[in-house]
């Protein structure tokens, strides 16, 4: 069944606006989406009746922003079909709970960590760093030319040395949906800690943990309807049980004392600090929203999109498209002649909006001998006459720059 | 001047709240402020209007919310009359603030930390942590019958061997207004960095970075009538710039290869990932809306209510207050009989909500050898007939209770 567009774009006020006197077209949500009335709303309605400070209030107010916060896990932890709540972590974002995860682990000289060419930085730089603290080694998983993870090579990496291995699902860069399963499994075989970056599945697909079969599933709300500032780590809880605390401060103590602090149980011996409150509850609200419409309708729409785009820039002269033929959420392309960042901003003139450069992958980039793309984007909101807008601009853009 | 506050009430419609058919009196803003119109105004229109992610997009929506975040960060600098913009770090709040600085820090066994029995959990555990990383030792300035720094024996322990001085400006527990400017230049003298804990301090004090002279203030946006979820770190330049940076992955970058990785300049080099772009713009319109009245306004008003719930719970039987007569901010008691949390629940079915237990002080508690103390804090909002609400409270469950 087809969604209804109209009713679906008037819970986002921002797509009503014009640029330049044109309609704008936003197809940039690979970076960040767009929020519907539903999650305003439940963070303004959070503020305008019971914003306290939690879990250490006796007062009203405090039991009731406490409900609504540890609420808003428990809707979390339903999404990702969590075997406990308490698995649930609130973060700042995927990059946050990325950085969690490569500090609170010990390697050795010799350990390797497994990450892939298609990652964003946000799952490398934290590995270098692990690594370069522990003395341990980065191994890379290579990438084909179609964008696609190599993975035979994977297998061939995968040894008794390989002590953590991170990929994401689906890449932010090209849209290649990484086959999770069999590789999660391949690692855990091999004796491996797994961490999925969802930062891009959280929007376009349904996430099962237990199925998975992952130790750790790193996300961000911006990236699936919720405000910024804030994410989620999912952690198996004999695993984080297993690992020291990260953040020190209130909240993740047990008891404190200038000898000898002792540390509170999950959640949250991994949430020092007020948290993002509102942002949870925020994103509770995404997350509603998302079944509302129901995940497997979302990401049938957003595909045929995709595909339509792939169509039709394809059919542009000059027109390289990357990535495998079945992506998801992102398109990313070059022109002959034509540099992503002209053709960002010519389009931009037109309304509509992509992202242009390397996307946070410019290991990606380097393997494909480009400095970056440009990369349009889709959500829940998208239509088909935006695809021809964009492809319009571009063949419009193209004409001009040539 | 007296306040307007009518006009100042009308900003927050949480407060025209009932709790058990009683209106509520909110004394629990040390814990946590209630926000103005302005500031979720600010927060709204930034997603209906401009939400993109930033730093990186040509597109219009993206370089509008790149210079909304980018202007909020010249607010927090004005506000706290920062030499340079970039010496403003966001981050998620106080806490995370400090652990960033514990992080990135290297000491030696021999080296010592000095803090002070005031402290908050958040200013405690993370130099603990650092401190069982490192080897180095932990220092703790002991404090006065009467809740103040023994300033005697601070200047005997500041030896050349203290690498790191933390403590706070006003104490969240007893509302104690510690000597920063003294304080700073002793341990300066001895050749200490210098870590000013504001959380408490932000939303009562003018803070002049400049004038104080500490290395790094830290401060929590959800304190001072902005969201939860945005705070600050802010640090000498020349001091961070010759520190490692701390969460890898987008934005804190230059240049990542799989070799190699080189870090970006301030401020990115600690904003790691997607920040709080809401949160940061709606900081920025909690500063506005404190400067709209003006700080010097907002604690006289304070002071006011303080020393008047001060001489009222005085009045009443086996009370004892906690802290020096010059507080700011929080007010601590303990009444003979009575039990912290069975008065703090009974306070609160009259619709007065105050925080009851240790604060995140436990050490602090341990020295005065209690479990706890019923503590009201106070907001530009609150009024002299809350402070009577309050000692009437109190005052009806102490005969209940005893």
């Amino acid at each position: 069944m087809a969604l209804d567009s109209v009713t679906i774009r008037a819970e986002f006020p921002i797509l009503a606006q014009e640029v330049n006197g044109r309609p704008l077209v936003y197809l940039d949500n690979a970076a960040t989406t767009q929020k519907p009335l539903a999650v305003l709303d439940a963070s303004r309605r959070y503020y305008e009746e019971i914003n306290a400070n939690i879990h250490r209030g006796t007062h009203h107010l405090a039991r009731a922003a406490t409900s609504a916060h540890e609420a808003a896990r428990e809707t979390v932890a339903k999404h990702l079909n969590a075997a406990e709540t308490a698995e649930v972590i609130f973060t700042a974002g995927t990059t946050d709970s990325i950085n969690l995860v490569a500090s609170i682990l010990t390697l050795s000289p010799g350990d390797e960590v497994l990450i892939s060419t298609l990652e964003h930085h946000s799952n490398i730089v934290p590995w270098q760093m692990l690594c370069e603290r522990s003395g341990a080694t980065l191994k890379v998983i290579p990438v084909h030319d179609d964008g696609t993870l190599d993975q035979e090579a994977f297998r061939g990496l995968l040894t008794e040395r390989t002590k953590v291995t991170a990929f994401n699902w689906i890449s932010n860069a090209f849209g290649t949906v990484n086959p999770v399963l069999e590789m999660v499994a391949a690692a855990k075989s091999a004796g491996s800690l797994v961490l999925i970056d969802a930062a891009q599945a959280a929007p376009h697909l349904a996430i099962d943990v237990q199925a998975l079969g992952a130790d750790f599933v790193a996300l961000s709300g911006h990236k699936v309807y919720a405000p910024t500032g804030i994410g989620v780590l999912w952690g198996k809880r004999a695993v984080l049980d297993a690992l020291p605390p990260w953040r020190g401060g209130g909240e993740m103590i047990k008891e404190v004392t200038f000898e000898k602090t002792t540390y509170n149980e999950l959640p949250f011996k991994y949430e020092a600090g007020t948290p993002n409150i509102e942002g949870a509850i925020a994103l509770a609200a995404a997350l509603d929203f998302v079944h509302g419409i129901g995940i497997e309708a979302i990401s049938a729409h957003e595909k045929k999109l995709i595909a339509a785009a792939a169509e039709g820039l394809s059919s542009l002269p000059g027109v390289k498209l990357y990535g495998p033929a079945d992506r998801a959420g992102a398109l990313s392309f070059a022109i002959e002649g034509v540099h992503h960042y002209d053709l960002g901003t010519l389009i931009d003139q037109m309304g509509v909006a992509v992202r242009t450069g390397h996307h946070c992958c410019q290991p990606l980039m380097a393997r494909f001998g480009i400095t970056g793309t440009t990369r349009a984007s889709f959500a829940v909101y998208n239509t088909a006459e935006e695809v021809e807008a964009l492809v319009t601009a571009v063949d419009r853009a193209c004409s001009m720059l040539r």
